[in-house]
């Protein structure tokens, strides 16, 4: 049998946003809306840091209106609910987004909660989470929004496939399975708890692994010719001792990507999968919610 | 091998109608509290009056206060929004119900959204939905909760059992998906699109059946010793020809009951399975509605 084809989400990001730059074009010239994202950063941390840094350049790259809302590490709730308020009330502005995680004394449920559902271009709140069971309607979380792009090019139609989600968060797993059932596929969503696992993934179509446990899907769990969607990203020392002695790291997956390519029909890696596409769908989202803001369109 | 355990339903349904009395009286007791459900019935559909009477004699033998709106059938959106309005508003009541369906002139989603989500005892708001979704404290449909009393009385601990759900409205399929998830089973969801349906229900030692097709599910769908939930309604005229040339029905699920119990380790007749948990839940819900306006208990 033939090896996996390797699924390019570099590529595909970068597809999606030259898509995104030319619907913000549109939108500014037969409609004089400009899409604006607002972050909203509190503290100092390095790695939210960098994150925030490259929303903001993407979103101008895509066209945009970006606005990076640095507020020190001390602030009181009541200052960061005020800024969020302006945020969901400025017209210009049409995607808001705090950058999590939060200090301890910032309530993270209630920072959320204050975030109009019209701009939550995360799919954070309760609000869209109820769109999306609903079959409404809704801005959903970027990551499992990533997935489904990657797996509807792969595969076209997903209508009878039969998909299995390991992982039930709110933020991947439960989003990433209702959407599955809005393209018509069979879901079963399988977790820490679930009994024969091996077993479960071995039924399925699809595969999305979203655990944060490395290479724990192994070849042996995967129907041949499934696709593969490894969510995860855990983090290790290089295997090089040199680069791992200077603090070098390297990514790895949820799946057991060299032997489940054997086996599996289509595969994305751990990094250059899943990852480049949560941006790429955070700035679609923000055009999603300008145009809906704005009465435009579907 | 022995027959099923029949799980009579109505039995089910009395004790915790008894359960609910009890609370109500704590309530009256301890905290002054009387949990009040308000329903409110538009026109004059036969089978809504019968519906709703039940409801209403249902809540007064609970101890609980109970409020009937009858609108006449050309009441205007506004009108009914208006009462909706007053009832949210009024802290004698603690369930808002409004009758389905409505006449064609009125918005159903429009005056479902209109209930406040506190005391949409029905569980169908968006924010009901989201908050299900999400793992926060939620008022949850009727019918997927009588079914998920049933099945715990039934297995005591789901933790790690297979559930399948054949069916995935917004009112009963993905919502029991929910809670059997929250509950720690592995879930799939199956429907109309699902190939091999035979084979995916085989697997399960839960299966709810929910789609509303008669007799569907067969016995040898069914893994020996499953626990069958059946949800399905449908009525056919009566077997005995006198009887259905009066107009008298029989009602038939979607599981074929007869052959199924000789393979199923429990199961649900209709009628008298899940059918009287429906009113039993609303009225628990009603109370539960009722303990967190007034921020008693859990």
């Amino acid at each position: 049998m033939s090896e996996a084809r390797i699924i390019d989400g570099k590529a595909f990001a970068a597809k999606l946003r030259e898509q995104v730059a030319a619907d913000v074009q549109a939108l500014k010239v037969e409609h004089g809306v400009t899409p604006g994202l607002a972050v909203v950063l509190v503290g100092d941390d390095a790695a939210s840091q960098v994150y925030v840094r490259n929303k903001g350049e993407q979103t101008l790259a895509a066209g945009m209106h970006s606005e990076t809302h640095r507020l020190p590490a001390d602030v009181s709730q009541d200052d960061l609910l005020a800024l969020v308020g302006k945020l969901n009330a400025d017209p210009s502005i049409h995607g808001v987004l705090v950058q999590f995680p939060v200090p301890d004394h910032l309530k993270q449920s209630d920072i959320v909660a204050a975030i109009s559902p019209d701009k939550d271009v995360d799919g954070l709140t309760v609000t869209n989470a109820g769109r999306l069971a609903s079959g409404l309607p809704a801005l959903t979380p970027c990551t499992p929004l990533g997935c489904m792009m990657l797996l509807k090019d792969a595969l076209g139609d997903l209508r009878g496939k039969s998909a299995v989600v390991i992982g039930r968060s709110n933020l991947m797993g439960k989003p990433m399975a209702q959407m599955l059932l809005a393209a018509d596929c069979t879901v079963t969503i399988a977790h820490s708890r679930s009994q024969d696992l091996p077993g479960i993934v071995r039924q399925a179509d699809i595969v999305v692994a979203a655990v944060g446990r490395a290479e724990m899907v192994k070849a042996d769990w995967i129907k041949p010719g499934a696709v593969v969607i490894d969510v995860g990203i855990s983090r290790f020392p290089s295997r090089d001792p040199v680069a791992a002695a200077a603090g070098k790291t390297r990514l790895v997956g949820d799946v057991a990507f060299d032997e489940v390519k054997a086996v599996a029909g289509a595969i994305t890696p751990v990094p250059g999968g899943v990852g480049p596409m949560t941006i790429a769908c955070l700035l679609a989202n923000t055009v999603t919610a300008a145009k809906r803001l704005n009465g435009i369109g579907a």
